[in-house]
C-alpha cells in the first residue's frame, strides 16, 4: 500500500536465501533479521541502550497487551510507542489476533470480529479489523499486522478454509480502513497481510493468491509452529515462498530456535520473531556457538568461563557460568537479564552471520555446518 | 589491626560532619557514603556496568546468604566476592550476625554462638565468630565485620547488657582469629568492630571503650534503626560518634532515608547501607530534588516528564513517568530496575553533594535546607 518498504538485494545462487532491506521512518532493517519480542512495549528487563548495544534493528510489541494495558490512547498522546518506550528505532506491532484466538472459552469469533474477555480483570471488549487497525494507528508502530484468525493444528480442509476466509474478508476490511485512515503520527505505517490456510497446501496457494490482489506491504506466514512436525512446517513455508512474490518482505511468525531460523532462510525467509531466546533464558538455558548449554546444572557451579568462550555480548565478557548459575539458582533478576542478552545476542549474531554468508554466496554451506552444531547438547 | 584504612581529611566547622577517604586494595571510597546492597552479590536487577556507570564506590553482601547460597568456599575458588561477581571494586560483607538473629524460632543463641536451621531446606547450621571469620575470609570482602548479637527493642538495661556481652566477647574471639589466620586471597581485608547496647548510653559507652582497647579498623554502630523514634536512633548515633575515635571511619547499619542519612552525617557518621532506596523503587516510591513520589500513581499516567526533571541518571535521562508507571502495572522486570537505578543515583549523588557541601563547609545550612525539602510529597 504505502510502498517501498522492501528491497531485495540478493537471492543466494544455491537456495531461496535472500539478502534485503526495509526502510522505515525509524531505521533501516537489513534482512534477514531476528526481532526481538517487547510484548508490552519492554523487551524482558532490557533497557533501550541493551537493545541498542545488540544492534537491535527492531523490536516488536503487542497490539492486545498494550490495547489492554495501558490503552492505545496513552500510547497516541506519548507520540506513539517508540517515544513511549524510549527506543528510538523500528518497531512491529502484532495485531493481537493470535492472543485474541488463544483466550478459548473468553472469546466469540464471528463474522464481524471477536468478543472477549479480560483475564485482568474479567472486562468485555471486540476486537474487529477496523477497531484493531485503529489501534495500531494510535500505537504506531512502523510496521502493522492484519488482523487475522490463527488455524489450529490439525484441522480438517474445511476447518481451515472457513478460517481462512475470515482472515481473508478482514484483511481487506483492514486494508479499506487505513486507506481511510492515514496514521495519526507524522511517519508511514507499513500493512502486512498474513498467509493462513493450516497444513493445507491449495488454501495457503489460495490466501497468498487473493493477498497478492490486495498488495499489501508485506507478506507474513501465520498459523506455523503450532504443534506440527517441524518437517511440516518447513514445508509448508517453502511452498508458500515459492508463491509470494520476491519484492516483498516475507515473515514465519513466532517461530523458533537458532536452526529453525537458519533453515527458514534458506527457504526464502526474511523475518523472524520468537519469545524463545528470553524464556529459554529465564528458565535457564542458552544458545552457544557449540551447542545448547543449560546453565542452571550442577557441573557449572565453578566454572569460570563464560556462557559461550566465542561470544562477545555484555554479558560473556563480564560474567562467568558459575555466577549466572547461582543467581539463576537465587532467582536474582540480574540473571535472567544476562541470559537473555547473551540469547539475544546469538539470535541476532546469528542473523549478521547470515547476512554476510548471503552476500558472499556460501550461505548454504555454512548453515549445512552450523545447523548440527547449534542443536548439539554443550552440557 | 590492619591499619591505615581510613583518613580524615576535613571536620566541618558547624557540626560533627567529617570528609574522608577509605583505602582498599580494590579501590578508594570517599566519604561520607551510601553502598548499595548486594545480599547475594547482586543488586537487584543491576549489572556492574549500572554500578559503575552510578559511580558507586562500594558494594554490600551477606555472609549468612553467601553462606547458604552459593557457598563460601566456591567464591574462595573465583578469586573472591569481587572477581565472582565481575565487581572490580571494594565491597564489604556484613557477619550474617543480623539475619541469623532474625531467624527467630529457628536459632539458639549460646555463649559459644548461634545454631540455625536454614529455611531454605531446614539444614541444621552453627555460626560462630570464628566460622563467621572463615566465611568472611574464603569471600574475601575488603571490609569485613564483627559476628555480633543485634539488641532488640525494647529491652532492658539487663537484656541489653547481656546481649552486649556476647558481642564483645565475640568480637574478641573474632579478632584473636583473624591474626592467626591471615586473608586468602592476596589483599587487605579491614575489620570492623560493632557497637551494641540497644538504647542505653552507659552500654554503648562499655561497648564503645571496650572495643577500643581491640583496636578494630573501623566502628559501626548496630542495633539501630529496629523500631525506636527516629530521634532516640539520632540522639544514640550522636552519643557514640562523642566517644568513637576521629581517625577511624563510622559505619551507622541498616539506615535509612536520605533525611536520615544527611542528619546521621552531622552526627558525624562517614558509611550507610540500606535496602530501602531499591525495596522502596520495586513499591513504586522513588527519592527526588522535590521530595518523594510515588510514581505508580493514577496522576502519572500520562506525565511525559522524568521521574525528577534534576536528575541526570540513565531512567531520568531516557524514560517517561508515564512509560515507568506501565512497567510497574504491568510488572515488567525493567520497571524495578529503572527505578532502582535512579533512587541508588539519588542516594550517592546526595552523598556527594554532602562530600562537597562538606568541603566548602556549608554542610549544615544546606542539609538544614535539604531535609524538608526531601521529605515532601511530590505526588
Amino acid at each position: 500500500m504505502t510502498g517501498n518498504l522492501f528491497e531485495l538485494l540478493k537471492v543466494s545462487s544455491k537456495s531461496k536465501a535472500r539478502r534485503g532491506k526495509l526502510r522505515t521512518a525509524h531505521g533501516d532493517i537489513e534482512t534477514p533479521i531476528f526481532m526481538p519480542v517487547g510484548t508490552l512495549a519492554s523487551v524482558k528487563g532490557l533497557s533501550v541502550r541493551d537493545l541498542r548495544e545488540l544492534e537491535a534493528q527492531i523490536v516488536l510489541a503487542n497490539t492486545y497487551h498494550l490495547y489492554l494495558r495501558p490503552g492505545t490512547p496513552l500510547i497516541a498522546k506519548a507520540g506513539g510507542v517508540q517515544k513511549f518506550m524510549g527506543w528510538n528505532g523500528p518497531v512491529l506491532t502484532d495485531s493481537g489476533g493470535f492472543q485474541v484466538w488463544s483466550l478459548k472459552d473468553f472469546r466469540h469469533i464471528t463474522e464481524d470480529g471477536v468478543e472477549f474477555q479480560s483475564l485482568l480483570d474479567g472486562s468485555h471488549h471486540k476486537f474487529t479489523p477496523e477497531s484493531v487497525m485503529k489501534a495500531q494507528r494510535e500505537i504506531g508502530a512502523d510496521i502493522i499486522m492484519a488482523f487475522d484468525e490463527c488455524t489450529p493444528y490439525p484441522s480438517t480442509v474445511e476447518e481451515a478454509s472457513q478460517s481462512l476466509d475470515y482472515t481473508l474478508a478482514w484483511t481487506k476490511r483492514a486494508m479499506d480502513w487505513l486507506r481511510d485512515n492515514p496514521p495519526v503520527h507524522d511517519y508511514p505505517q507499513y500493512f502486512f497481510g498474513i498467509v493462513q490456510g493450516g497444513m493445507h497446501k491449495e488454501l495457503r496457494k489460495k490466501s497468498i493468491d487473493a493477498l497478492k490482489e490486495l498488495s499489501p506491504d508485506g507478506y507474513a506466514m501465520g498459523g506455523l509452529s503450532v504443534g506440527e512436525p517441524v518437517e511440516t512446517m518447513y514445508e509448508i513455508a517453502d511452498f508458500c515462498t515459492d508463491s509470494l512474490p520476491m519484492d516483498h518482505a516475507r515473515y514465519v511468525m513466532g517461530v523458533g530456535t537458532p536452526w529453525n531460523l537458519l533453515s527458514l532462510i534458506s527457504r526464502g525467509v526474511d523475518m523472524f520473531d520468537c519469545i524463545l531466546p528470553a524464556k529459554n533464558a529465564q528458565d535457564g538455558l542458552v544458545y552457544t556457538s557449540r551447542g545448547v548449554l543449560r546453565y542452571k546444572n550442577a557441573t557449572f557451579a565453578d566454572d569460570s568461563r563464560p556462557l559461550d568462550p566465542e561470544c562477545d555480548c555484555h554479558c560473556c565478557r563480564n560474567y562467568s557460568r558459575s555466577y549466572l548459575r547461582h543467581l539463576f539458582k537465587v532467582k536474582e533478576p540480574l540473571g535472567w537479564t544476562l541470559s537473555t542478552i547473551h540469547n539475544l545476542h546469538f539470535y541476532l549474531h546469528l542473523m549478521q552471520q547470515a547476512r554476510n554468508h548471503i552476500e558472499s554466496d556460501d550461505f548454504e554451506d555454512w548453515a549445512a555446518e552450523m545447523i548440527p552444531r547449534l542443536q548439539q547438547d554443550a552440557g
